[in-house]
């Protein structure tokens, strides 16, 4: 990645001057590429906005100038909790980000962000695959079909790896063969692996990178994009430090009662045993994974005790 | 395909009738696949408005109730031809398609549409890739980059498609070991090919719907992709046959002239010899393929004539 | 509204079935206008879809055909619940709505829909302002800064009506004068008043249309549009009463904690005496408001009591 | 407009610099208002991204590196006149704008920007009226239903200023009898008239922007508005001068014939006679206005001549 450099047109220090807004916790992570499994990277390429514009923003529709920094934690602490999202908007980022095609895939689903990717068509591939960690390799989850838990002996995750990198050796031989003669760019790729690597990128306003943090930070989301979350929010939490903080208190660390989780407070004595509220709930609620989920929320707000 | 069968809500004859606007043209399109590519889809899943809707929604604006059919014509074919889009968002169309993924990756670009597809984290994915056809393999075009043209010899064909297939085969073994050893489906599938088929529902409006026809019907559009943009075309002749005749009049069949070749001709005698004023273009723009582009939209308005 | 007709196409018995998936509870809304305010309506135009066009779409998901119908309340609530939302945006509604600007105003920020005006360039303003209910007029409230909840004295009601209608009478013979000298109607307009009545066609999908609902129920939203809101509601909640049923449980009713909401109940023994728990968040919470916020959801869960 | 200043987290002259990339054409534009109609204005208030930006985009896409700055505007040109258009969407601009509330209700269709508006419910509105200038007032037009055009005399001009001036004398006192028996902000605005000016910061990227000044700034956009994208227009052409031009010559100044229009040149001979073709093009097209609309470009591209 030597040939990430900061754009042509601020080479000389002269002319790096701007009237706009700076966000310092930014400009440290400009064109600084953090590494992403083995061969990918995330990192900040442009951005629009600090705190401020957050809080300028909100305060435009009260009709009143700009404020001391010390009521900016409060007001933008106020706007997240109550869901005042647009002013969140005013706040763009802009990330060049490798990873593979698969990550790619659930990544383009969150549709409110602006995209430039490699294109297979026009050029050639890139010669790298993504061969996961052996600590990485898990068996199917039972309980939760969308994921992976129980571990796997070594010698499964060396006859998996060993599976993997021959055949990645055997698809570059077939895209080799398959240039030389000629065959069209488009066509030479399909048989290739949705590990393969891409490139993008990614341009999003604040308020939809948290909805996408919210999402793809959760314990829930596959472990492969996760790690780009996890490196897009370690940035945004130097780059909009008084948003970042509200978004974990408002959003990330939050839990929620449902209505009937409501209603069943309502009605019976709480903090109580365990055992005894399992079944109740249980029972009002005729559904095992509810009950469990709502059982682990009391436990963490520490609401049931054991006898 | 013999489980697609219309909603089970329907089943008696009694309970179809609805009171909603029907589109005839539509009606007969719904749960009726049209086979694209060797294992690929494409059928009307459900369906809101007609041509009605359109002419509807744009009386709306000035105050007006509804007029005789034989007004909508003219009034959808005003509305095209001026780029008065937002009525036409006032039908929509729902399909389910099954494609290969590199088809899927493309197509997904369009972000104005409602999606749910088919999870390779939750279940396993299908046995089936893509093989093209042997029509279908050509050479990498040398000037359009994104493209194929030349043709290959019947044996570098029969290479191509013998590699794919062995490859295949490889990928389908590998699956099938991760699985048996239960390595969770998210990661046995990093080294399945691009050419496997997914499928979605996709659902979008009229006027984003044209808007992704206009572009997947191109002939620079991958010939994969255009084999399901023209299935979906069909579908929407028949569904809103005004909208489609106003979108092959005034967007499919149109050309444009720039602003520099509207001042060139304004400045130079047209029609004009192709020999003479070829160069004169190229000394004019400075640009091969813009020189190109223009002399091929003056031949087809017969606007040169070769001495 | 004399001229609000099913679609011209519709007309005959014959022609009203579809094989589309029907929803009983829709058919029964369209073309019935609710009265909105003095002079609104909102009344049902078209709509895609049912409850179980949600979880078709889910299923697609895992690959799984069609289920029996008693499965479908189980699995829309577990979408809802874990915030799946993309199935939600499978059904769509259209609605013909009538009501004043400042209304429309507040409904356009929702930029997720569809949506076909009635154009004040275009044609003659309708003669119609809205003049509040008695009822509704309050003084503004002074903790919250964009509410009203203080009554006024009947005297004052009086007067504000009074001179509401003599400021309409006023504005229609402006109106008036303005279009016999000619004045072209995009001028002629601007003098009058934001409570004059505009209407529309609103197309929306049901997720974006029930974070539409959730704001605009909420008891801080304007009363005007909340008129509207309820209305749309209870259309909403006839057509897909599995999806309105788990919105209103999941969204509607439910209490969120947020993180140092959670942190301090796991720190400090709850429930407790509300006298001694105020002064407590107060200090570590540092904030009035949301102290206040905090309060309300312990006495709304019972987890406070009073000595 | 004195409280208009740059954001106070630049007050240093130290700490102005940025890695970001930097347009100094839009530099010169922050913060420095274009007055708009009698009370209004639009300034620049950040931005992300240059001309640079977007071809560093389209270079993402076939994996090449940073090119001459000699070359971009060849690349920018390109991607225009193919309707390439998502590297356009990495530039962002942000703009604060006062105006009518009848432009801003105008404005706001377009859906793809981020909007922050002044709120009338929160805060007491401007003591602002939009009063045209003698000049501005027109005839409605007879053809084009949405226009003016017409001359009225001094005294017609003199008599609609008049009312205008009295009719905004008399809001000004009613909303001020309303504040002062303390009615809600959100009822005392309801009989304000929709030239009052309100106020928001307007974010939106490149692309979006381009098609809010393709249409406003028609000559059948209503004039209000159109100073409003004249004056964004001149910041946005110093800004990213290479994409202004090329949005000029293949957007603005481009003329497009239409199928029928393509099939009607290739089967007669052109150029003609002015007096035979009209009469030609009629009996074909069977439609006034389009055959109007199509001698209108034959005309300008000098294909048809007078006898």
């Amino acid at each position: 990645m030597s040939e990430i450099l900061p754009p042509r047109i601020i080479a000389e220090e002269e002319e790096r001057k701007t009237l706009r807004a700076i966000s310092f916790g930014a400009e440290k992570w400009l064109y600084r590429p953090i590494k992403c499994l083995d061969n990918g990277f995330v990192y900040l390429a442009d951005y629009a906005g600090s705190d401020e514009s957050v809080t300028q923003a909100a305060r435009v529709s009260y009709g009143k100038g700009t404020k001391k920094i010390n009521e900016d934690r409060g007001l933008i602490r106020y706007l997240k909790r109550h869901q005042h999202t647009t002013p969140f908007e005013m706040v763009e980022f802009k990330f060049h980000c490798k990873m593979p095609i698969f990550v790619a895939r659930q990544w383009i689903r969150h549709r409110t962000a602006s995209v430039n990717e490699y294109s297979a068509r026009y050029s050639e591939i890139k010669d790298e695959f993504y061969l996961p960690e052996p600590s990485a390799l898990k068996k199917q989850d039972k309980m939760n079909k969308q994921g992976r838990n129980e571990e796997l002996t070594d010698k499964q995750k060396h006859f998996i790896l060993e599976v993997l990198k021959r055949e990645y050796e055997n698809q570059r031989k077939m895209y080799k063969a398959f240039n030389e003669i000629e065959l069209a760019r488009e066509l030479a790729r399909v048989g290739i692996a949705v590990s393969n690597y891409t490139e993008w990128y990614w341009k999003i306003d604040l308020h939809n990178l948290m909805h996408f943090l919210k999402l793809r930070l959760d314990k829930h989301a596959q472990y492969e994009i996760r790690v780009y979350a996890e490196a897009i929010a370690r940035i945004v939490k130097n780059a909009v430090p008084l948003c970042y903080e509200a978004f974990e208190d408002y959003v990330l660390d939050s839990i929620y009662f449902s209505g009937p989780e409501v209603r069943f407070m309502q009605s019976h004595q709480i903090p109580v045993a365990e055992a005894v509220i399992r079944s109740l709930i249980l029972v009002e609620f005729g559904n095992q994974r509810e009950t469990e989920e709502f059982m682990e929320k009391l436990r963490k707000l520490k609401l049931v005790f054991t006898i």
